[in-house]
């Protein structure tokens, strides 16, 4: 029963994510030897003035 | 001091939210025993490109 | 496809997590209208040194 | 490696979100001794009809 | 810098965690097109007591 | 109603996370103007092999 919550930046096309989120789960299954029905991924589109690294917006870079 | 975090398909009314807190808060207060003040909910309204189970995206459904 | 995140102070029985998932499961299709399959719960048992309110540990309450 | 999620009411600036992250930052790398590199914080900004405090929304408010 | 939050039952090896990480780090490089670097995972292991589905708690099935 | 989630490794003591609340509370009520009784900080003692950077577990390192 993998659960995924992922955070990236927003930008990506929903032909990126529909790649990923493939991919992702068929790894899972091989790896942890799951039924893909069991994966659940989520996904978050963060803006870059909602991410900070080593105190500083990503937007300000 | 329970909190909620609940992820959703979007597109609920804020008129479905408000039952839907009204009730999950009643319904913690009578199980676990505890004040209708100590119960937190945040709601994520999640696009379906963003949500994929099985390796599929919702919105490709 | 509802999913929740509930944070609660650790200490609570199987039996009464049992109770409040099914309630809070029953509630959730009640007012939102979907099945009970779609409904997923995780519950993360915090400990008391672990959670802070206006700066304090409710371990040190 | 401290990851921060962070939510709070959206209508923050993006002036209030730096000096925020660059405090929280300071903060915390002075009480944990850690470097400033090893600091995320991802912000999430959520609307008051996603908040719910006692069984009430706060857009109700 | 995408961060993965994945929760998964109790019980995996640490051999098992490190290929998944390995697995799901290169797999997402090659999807999103970013270095390993920026790729962040943290696996919550959830009892299955904590976890219930259509109002079922896993450590009852 | 800033909530914090802190994930960080484990092996803090009840001290360091008690200086860590009071100064991350102090900070955001500085910045944001906020009373101190509206922030809380859940804190996620994360073990080493539940987290990867890169790819690799930091339990690896």
């Amino acid at each position: 029963m993998p659960t995924f919550h992922v955070e990236m930046f927003e930008g990506r096309t929903v032909e990126q994510k529909r790649q990923f989120v493939e991919a992702i789960t068929r790894t899972t299954c091989e790896v942890l030897g799951c039924g893909p029905e069991s994966v659940d991924i989520i996904i978050a589109d963060v803006k870059r003035e909602n991410w900070a690294t080593a105190g500083k917006l990503w937007s300000d870079d």
